[in-house]
C-alpha cells in the first residue's frame, strides 16, 4: 500500500496521532482466557471447538503485534501469548503503545483495579495523556455518598464543575443506559426532583433514568460551553450484550444536537458503526457536530461526505494495549488505501491527501481539544 | 477509468442524460463566503482555521471544475473563485451546465430570487428543462391567500390540478417536513376540516401538519393517476440541521407505497443515502417504486439489487452549477468503475453493459416521465 | 479470481457447502412469464418494455447458469428458457443442483404443490436434505383444526413437539409477521388464552397476532433447549411488498435474544440485508447468536467485525434452482475475492483464509445443526 503514495503523503500517514478516544488496558499478565475475553465484545467464552482468535481483532493481533513482540507475523495463538507472559505485561504495554505512533492519548476510563491509569499510558506510550471525564460514573459516586435530592444535586453540579476543571473532554454513554432517542430539551427542576428522590432509593444502581440522564447531559452542556470542552457521545449499538442497539443510532438524537447548537459546544459522536454515514451526515450538517471512526470501513465510508475537519482519528483501544496499537494501524492503513486510489483516480492532489491525513490524525483534535 | 472499457461501453457512459432531479442554482457572483455556504450542508461558516473546501465536495470542485474555467486541475480556492468572477456567473454556468452533458433537466424549483428558472437552466445548459412542482409550495402559496377552510381546500385541489397539467411530476419533502412514518391511509374529511381551520390560523409556517401533509399526497396521487404523473420523494436523513433524520428512511413510507399500488402512480424515491439500499429493496419489492440516487456509493450499492429499469440518475445538484455538473460526472464515473469491474471479473457483456447505462441515465426516466 | 488464490485456500473455497437456509424450488417447466416473476422480488410483471432479466440476478442467471445447459455464456433470456424447457425442468434443475457443490440442504419448506420437497432436492443435487420446521406453518394447520381455545394450545405444543423431533432446526417468520420489535417476555396464561380465543374465531388468517407469536417462540425456544437446535429468524426488509420493513431490523429483537441467553439456544440471523451489519454486531455480541448472509456485500461487510466461527453459509435459493446454485456460486466468488484481498494485503496467512472458508462453509453448520 504505502508504496503507491508519494514521500510526503506517506510521511503524513506515519505522523504521531492524536488518540482521541481510548480506555484504560490491563496492566496485569493475562491467562489465555482472559485475554481471548478482552479481545471479545462478547464476554463470553467461544463455543467449544472454537476460540475468539478466529475473528477479524483475533487475526491482526496475530499478524501485526506478534512481531512487535519478535515473533513471526501469524504466530499461533498459544506461542503470541506465551511470549507476552515471557516479556511481562509491562514490556508488552511499552511495545504495543508505542508502536501505535500516538503523540497523546484523551483516555476515558482507566486507573481501576488492573486497568492502566492515564498517566501510565502515557509514561508507557512516550506520550501525553488527558482524562475525558465519564459524566455517568460521576454521577453514581455522587449518588453513592448517601445524599438527600437537594443535596446530591448541589453536589452533582459541583463535583462535575470541579472535575471538568482537570480534564480536556465530558463523555456521556446516555446511548447505552437509555438510548439516543432522549426528550430533547432541559427537564423541569420539579421532574429532577422526583427522579432523584426516586434515584437516591437506590443508589447502587447505574443510572438508568432518562430524566436525570437529561440533567446531567445539560449541567454538563452549561459547564463545557463555559470551559470550552466538547463532549464525546459513543453511539453505535453498544458494545456487550445490548438491549436495545438501534437506539444508539446518534441521528436519533438530532433534536438534542440541534439544542445545543446556540451553546456552541462540540459534540463528538463515537464509534456509531453501523451508523456512521448518519454520523457523517449530522457531521456534515451541524458545525459544532464531529465524527470519531475507529473501524477501518466506517472511516472510509464517512469520507463519502463528512468535511474533513469534522473527523477525528480515535483507537476506540480498551482491555488490552493491541488493541490501540491495532486502531492505530488500522485508521492509517485504511486511510492509506483510501488516498492511494483517490490519488491513482487523478481526484486529490498529493497536497491535498497530506493536508486530509494530518486534519484527521492529529489537526482537528488539536484544534477542539486545545491541546 | 475509460481506458478499460470497451469503446461501446464508453460511448453508453458518455450519451447524454435525463438529470430528473435538480433545483435552481445561483444566477449572480458569489464572493467566497456565500460560495462556501453552498457547498456545504450546515449552511454555516467553516470554523476558524477552516474552510468547507476542504470537504469531498471541495475538492472536486478543484478538480474537476476547474480546467472547465480554464485553470489547473486542484486550483487553489481563491484562484478558482477569481477566474469564477472574471468570466462571471453567466458564462460559468454556461460552461459548467453544458458540461454535464444533459440533455433534459427536470427541475423541482428554480426562479425565486436569484436562481436560475427551468426555462434559463435549459438555455444555458442546451437542454431541455421541465418543472416538477413541489406540492408543498403549492399549499403555502394557497394558505397565504387568507381563504377559509372550504375555500382553501377546493383552491388547493384546482391549483394542484393545475399545475399539473403543465409539469411532468411532481414532489413531496414530507420526508423533512414530518417524517415518512405518517399515518397511510387518506384522512377523513372531517380531519382534513379541523387540520385546514388550524392551519389558516396560522398560514405563514411551513407546512407541518401530518394530516394536511397526508392530504395533500392523497389529492397528488388522484392527480397524478389521472395525468400518468410520477410523484418524487426526496427521501434521506435531510439536508440543513434535520431534526429527525431517521425518520426519512423510505422503509418507513412502505404503508403508504403499498396504498398507492392499485393506482400504479410511480413513486420516485430520491436520494435516500444513506438509507438507499432500503430504498433499492422498495424498487425491487414495489412494481411501482423507482429510486434516484446522486451519491457514488449509493448508486454501487443500489446496483447490488435493484433492477435496471428501476434506477434513475438525477444529480441532486442546487445552488451552485458545479453540483450539477459534478454530480452528472460522479455518475459516469462510478457507473464505469462498476462496469469496468462487472467485465473484468466477466459477469456482465459488454451489451448488457451499454443497456444498463442507457436505462439508467436516460431511457427509465423517458418512459416514466414520458419525455 | 481463483488465479490469485494458492492452492489450498482455492481447494478450500470449492469444497462441498453445508446450505442452511434454502426454500423449495419448482418442479415443473416454467414459462417466461413464471420464470421471470420467480426472480424478481415484486411478484409482479415488469413494466412494459422491460424484463426482469434486467437485474443484477437476472444477468448472474445469463452469464453463470447458461453454460450449465450447453449454451454460451450471456444466453439472451428467450435462448436460456427454450433450452431449459428442452432439458426439462428435472434435468435442468439436476444440473443446477449438482453445480452448486453443496453435500446437504437444510430446507425451510418445500414439498407443496409444483415445489420440491427436501428429499427430491436432495436426490437431484447429489446431497443429503434435512427439514426446517417454519413455526407458523405449523400454528396455522393447527388453527385450521376447528379446536377449542385449551385444545388448540395443547395441540399446538404436541405438534411444535412431534416436528422438532424430525428436523434439525425451528424457522420464525415473526419479522414479517408483525416486526422483530415485540415484546421479549412470556406472555401471561391469560393472555395467550385470550389471543387463542381470537385467533380460533378467524383461523384462516395468517398467524400475525403478536401474543400468540411470542407464545409459539416460547414454546419454541423450550423445545429447541431440550433437543438442542437452533433457531432461525429469517430477517430484513422482508420480500415482496412488506408493510414496515425498517421493524425487520435484527437490532430490534435485542431483548429477546437477551431473554434467550440463558437457555443457550442457537439463534440464526438470516438474510439480514440491508441491517446485515446490525446482525453481524449481534452475533459479535451474544454467543448463542450466528448470522448467515446470502448477498455478497452482506458477507463482505460481516466479515469486518463478526467472528468466524459466527457465520453461515445459505443461499436463500427460493422458486427456481438458479437461485441456489447461484447463491452458491456468489458465496465462493465474494469469499474468494475477500480472502484474495486478504493474502495480497498480507493481513491473513494462507492456512488462515483456508480455516475461514472452511467454517463459514460447513464446519459451523455442522457444529451447530449436528449434522
Amino acid at each position: 500500500m504505502r508504496s503507491r503514495l508519494p514521500d510526503q503523503v506517506a510521511e503524513a500517514l506515519l505522523a504521531p496521532l492524536v488518540d482521541q478516544h481510548c480506555h484504560g488496558v490491563r496492566r496485569d499478565d493475562l491467562v489465555r482466557s482472559a485475554f481471548e475475553t478482552l479481545i471479545t465484545e462478547s464476554g463470553a467464552p467461544a463455543p467449544p471447538g472454537t476460540t475468539h482468535f478466529d475473528s477479524p481483532l483475533g487475526l491482526a493481533v496475530r499478524r501485526w503485534c506478534a512481531p512487535l513482540l519478535d515473533l513471526e507475523p501469524h504466530a499461533p495463538p498459544a506461542v503470541y501469548l506465551a511470549r507476552r507472559a515471557e516479556l511481562g505485561a509491562e514490556e508488552a504495554n511499552r511495545r504495543l503503545l508505542r508502536a501505535a505512533g500516538v503523540v497523546a492519548f484523551l483516555m476515558d476510563g482507566g486507573g481501576d483495579g488492573d486497568l492502566l491509569s492515564p498517566a501510565e499510558t502515557g509514561r508507557l506510550g512516550g506520550a501525553a495523556a488527558d482524562e475525558v471525564v465519564r459524566l455517568e460514573r460521576v454521577e453514581e459516586e455522587v449518588a453513592a455518598e448517601g445524599l438527600v435530592s437537594l443535596d446530591y444535586l448541589d453536589r452533582l453540579q459541583r463535583e462535575v464543575e470541579e472535575r471538568a476543571s482537570r480534564c480536556v473532554g465530558l463523555s456521556s454513554v446516555v446511548a447505552y443506559r437509555y438510548g439516543l432517542d432522549f426528550e430533547a430539551g432541559r427537564p423541569s427542576r420539579g421532574a429532577v426532583l422526583a427522579a432523584a428522590g426516586r434515584r437516591l432509593a437506590d443508589p447502587k444502581r447505574p443510572l438508568g433514568d432518562p430524566v436525570l440522564l437529561r440533567h446531567l447531559l445539560w449541567l454538563a452542556a452549561d459547564v463545557a460551553r463555559e470551559r470550552a470542552l466538547p463532549i464525546q457521545f459513543p453511539c453505535g449499538d453498544g458494545g456487550a450484550r445490548p438491549s436495545a442497539p438501534h437506539r444508539g443510532d446518534p441521528a436519533r438524537m438530532a433534536g438534542f444536537i440541534r439544542a445545543l447548537l446556540p451553546l456552541s459546544v462540540p459534540v463528538i459522536l463515537l464509534d456509531c458503526y453501523p451508523y456512521h454515514r448518519q454520523a457523517a451526515r449530522l457531521a456534515a450538517a451541524f458545525p459544532h457536530v464531529y465524527a470519531g471512526e475507529a473501524r477501518p470501513a466506517a472511516l472510509t465510508e464517512s469520507l463519502e461526505l463528512a468535511p474533513f475537519h469534522k473527523l477525528l482519528f480515535g483507537s476506540g483501544g480498551a482491555g488490552v494495549a493491541e488493541t490501540i496499537y491495532l486502531g492505530a494501524l488500522n485508521h492509517r492503513r485504511a486511510l492509506g488505501r483510501l488516498l492511494a486510489e483517490r490519488l491513482a483516480e487523478d481526484e486529490w492532489s498529493a497536497a491535498d491527501a497530506v493536508r486530509v491525513a494530518q486534519m484527521i490524525g492529529s489537526g482537528n483534535a488539536r484544534r477542539i481539544y486545545r491541546l
